[in-house]
């Protein structure tokens, strides 16, 4: 079909061009026989004027219909500095309809206030709205840069099979009955793991996809139950190499699509010294606010409460916050404590303020006047400083002043509005967590990550002390992506599984085939798997993952459009050799 | 790892250079204390000489060891013509074992000899032989060139879901069992068919993905469970500008992986033509042998067959292979006719030679003398001809040539050995065939496919003969494609689903949502889905499906590596709501 170029990216330079344009109705407004319509497509919107020579043509013409335009751009009296092409019109001379439209069950414009439940059951009109075509065009791009840039760096982009092997260790699989081999079952991957472990053994060197994934989880507000990853794998690498990569990646990204300079290089800090400055593995690095422990300060003091936790290896952590005493009352504070409590089992939040070069606080006057001047020149206090202060366990600390300083970030408005970028390694996480609900230690990352050298003897006298070579890089104060440099030993593989209470039998029943794998020359390796989805929120600025798939579900993973999961006929079952449970 | 380049990138212009490689031990030969060690990466071979002074260094060190190497590149004694690398060789003056190997369980070369089954035990080995690995680099390569091109052609890749909807129309679909929806199911998609077109509805316009597609189809050997599609479809389009988009498609991927130039543009041929001339809607146009009707010759003929046939409003057909006559013994024809009456349906095969200027042949006798003449003259016989002859209904007549066509070209060598790539677009297929297992018209592309406007009057009266929008591109007699324009009209794909015997509560139910969404301004749209797999066997020239797919099933659809399908803990089905049937 006849068409000059897309609506949106007309310009003042073009007036007097006689076009031919395709789009759909946006907006339709009336003044007598003269009709203003904005004509949609996906570059853009354009104002096409029909005078009363044409505008009998259109008079049935209404929101979301297509048309076909031919005319030429003018200068329009009033600019609309809103549109892009607010400068100008296409004055119509011929129209011809393309299709018509009922009326649409949704308003489709970015400020549109329809129901999210709405939006996704006509999902296809949703993707209408401009800001979510830029955001799937925007996915797109930053595609194309990942694939054109592992590419240069001698990428080989490998398929591996979504109809795989079932491998409970973890989030739940997705299954498929087999319809040949009765009884048995495919497994959906929640990661291409265990395949791009094996295309490492089988010497493809340097592996990527762009790969689906697939975790049966239960409802969380970012997640979905299928999701797409940047995965990569290298061999004969450590971290740096690793790192290197990752970083190339992401500065051509966000030149690419953001024309932002990122550092060559990412700062990176070890896991354990994350959490006592950040109280938090993945530190959003646009603010300082770091824990400050003030156990050295409260060594000698009377404070009962201090002095029972610092001789019982407690510790007493500190935050301090700029001009902000003013901004929390006591019904303030008060929350916090509960949100301390409830959120990350603290036993208590103790407050300090600094106001007309005087302290005040929950605890002043528990404290001695020696104490006072203590804190206000160790902490540099300043008019109207707020302090925030626990004492108990590292872990409680941390984790709870973690989550203040996240929460106080937000509420003070800290972050900076200015588009900024932090990048963060996280590197030396611990090899194990214990699991209260599996009684045994479980792989904080995955079993196949590599534990650190020095603690490989640690592995069953000490397991909550072995570090792994696993590693996240975060970005303001999200995880982007995790990683680690893998087991190539067969024996260190056994040992790992073991040691997170794997039999051999029960590790050779799941990764039999893999563990085989590892004793013909496994070369050394080490990957990472980027959260797309996760990327794209960023570079988009949305908080919603529903902004950057095309075809969602709901939280509750249910695709209101297609209204799946569905019933099925009984046939489709028989032939598979599976009932319904009564 | 420290490495200079990758081992099969070194040339003669390198000798002197001292490099540092890493590979594994591909082929060891012991010369008393000098050994020669063939080291393989992904680029290639080299051969690395270690004299007395190291070789006791790797005495332990067998096939599929990984050594890193250092030493200095020399030119060999004797070059070796087969390998890249052959007239060079490294003098190693310190090596380090990386890893050390069992001996693998199958011959890891370009001609192994291992059987297939044992290979796709332990595919990663398997994928460790250079042929392998080169096609897995092929199809990144092609993926990437075919990613580029769609880019700069203003199209979007949009990722849809693996977690679809089940619209049992055609084959079957694999399905996933909710968990949160116990008794409710996802399918994984045959193609993104709904989703693609659904986008066009979305605004998209231009719309790519290179998309994984699920068959739950019974065995055939070139097909896997699941096969990967470049998926296109455009809105405001016809037929040629989709042909011109996959034309350039073609000729950039041609021209990146095999610099060979292709033709701006590929012939076209109705379908009804192509089934005429060549008697298969994917005709191979390397070689001529079309068919020659006869009806005409034998218009008058004496001779019984021909004449009831004739009479019955059937049709005489021949093939004529030059100088051919001699290759086909009583026994070879026998075989041919068997061909034909097993395969076919046809009743009979008669055959003619012509052979020092005379003919003979099964049904010489038959025909009168004057036919003789005439049959010479007419299909222009030289010596050594053969001709073979079909009288039958004329769907008989020419899938029966057809095959033969195919077959005798394979025997005869017609087939031209140099590279050569002849494309064809086939249009106008019948919008609809006939199933005898459900006793009603099906549509022979799929539902949503447009038929000709002309047509739109014979639906019901006449479905037969209704044409269809619908094409194939076909590459040297290989279906590399096939796509439509689209109907765009819900009223149109109403009547479509009720000319396939559909009830609008039917179609309601299983495309609901589909439907619906033609109401609100559907822009016509048409596209392709390119089989992948397909067209990197061309390119690698490979006749195995296996071999362009990294981690492929057998025929039967089982992954010998990973044992999978297999059975899973009773636990896994139960929150699935589902059992197994006794």
């Amino acid at each position: 079909m006849e068409r000059s170029c897309g609506n949106g990216t007309l310009r003042l330079s073009d007036v007097g061009k006689k076009v031919t344009l395709i789009g759909w109705v946006s907006r339709r407004r009336n003044f007598g026989q003269l009709v203003f319509i904005d004509l949609r497509d996906r570059s853009g919107l354009i104002q096409v004027v029909f005078d009363e020579t044409i505008s009998e043509q259109i008079k049935d013409v209404r929101s979301e219909y297509i048309l076909q335009v031919t005319g030429t751009i003018e200068k329009r009296g009033e600019a609309n500095p809103k549109m892009p092409t607010g400068e100008i019109e296409v004055k119509a001379e011929e129209v011809k309809i393309i299709n018509s439209a009922q009326t649409p069950p949704i308003t489709i414009s970015d400020d549109t206030d329809s129901l999210e439940d709405t939006r996704l059951k006509y999902r296809y009109l949703d993707l209408r709205r401009p800001i979510l075509q830029q955001i799937m065009m925007l996915r797109h791009k930053v595609c194309m840069i990942a694939r054109n840039t592992l590419d240069a760096e001698g990428f080989v982009e490998v398929e591996t099979p979504i109809l795989a092997r079932s491998t409970p260790e973890g989030a739940r699989d997705y299954l498929v009955p087999s319809r040949i081999y009765n009884g048995k079952f495919w497994a959906l991957p929640q990661s291409p793991q265990i395949y791009k472990q094996l295309l490492m053994i089988a010497g493809m060197e340097r592996y990527f996809q762009i790969a689906r994934c697939f975790r049966d989880e239960d409802l969380r507000a970012d997640r979905q139950p299928e999701f797409t990853q940047i995965d990569i794998e290298m061999s004969f690498v450590n971290e740096d190499d690793v790192f290197g990569i990752v970083e190339k990646l992401m500065k051509d990204i966000f030149k690419g699509i953001k024309n932002y300079e990122l550092e060559d290089h990412f700062i990176s800090i070890p896991y354990a010294e994350c959490m006592s400055r950040f109280g938090s593995d993945k530190p959003d690095l646009r603010y300082g606010n770091e824990i400050i422990y003030l156990d050295e300060l409260f060594k000698d003091t009377e404070f009962t409460v201090f002095k029972n936790v610092l001789e019982n290896k407690g510790t007493i952590g500190a935050l301090k916050f700029e001009n902000a005493a003013d901004q929390y009352s006591r019904k303030g504070l008060d929350k916090l404590q509960e949100f301390v409590k409830h959120g990350f089992n603290a036993k208590a939040l103790a407050y300090l303020k600094y106001e007309n070069n005087e302290l005040s606080g929950s605890i002043f006057k528990a404290l001695s006047e020696q104490e006072h001047q203590a804190l206000i020149e160790h902490l540099e206090l300043k008019n109207n400083d707020l302090v925030l202060v626990i004492a108990d366990q590292a872990k409680v600390v941390q984790s709870a002043l973690g989550g203040l300083r996240v929460r106080l970030a937000h509420e003070l408005n800290i972050i900076p509005s200015e588009e900024q970028y932090k990048f963060l390694w996280v590197t030396d996480f611990p090899m194990f967590e214990y699991s209260e609900e599996e009684g045994r230690y479980v792989a904080s990352h995955h079993p196949f990550t590599a534990p650190k050298e020095e603690d490989i003897d640690k592995l069953f006298s000490d397991p909550a002390n072995v570090s792994s070579r696993a590693y996240d890089l975060v970005l303001n104060g999200y995880e982007l992506l995790s990683g680690s440099i893998r087991i190539h030993d067969q024996e260190l593989q056994e040992k790992v599984f073991e040691a997170i209470g794997l039999t051999m039998e029960e590790a050779k029943l799941r990764f039999g085939f893999f563990l085989d794998a590892f004793q013909y020359g496994t070369p050394p390796h080490g990957g990472v798997g980027i959260g797309l989805e996760r990327l794209i929120m960023v570079l988009a600025g949305t908080e919603n993952i529903r902004d950057v798939v095309a075809f969602p579900t709901t939280n509750s993973s249910l695709d209101l459009m297609s209204e799946s999961p569905n019933v099925v006929d009984q046939k489709q079952l028989d032939v598979l050799g599976i009932e319904l449970k009564k």
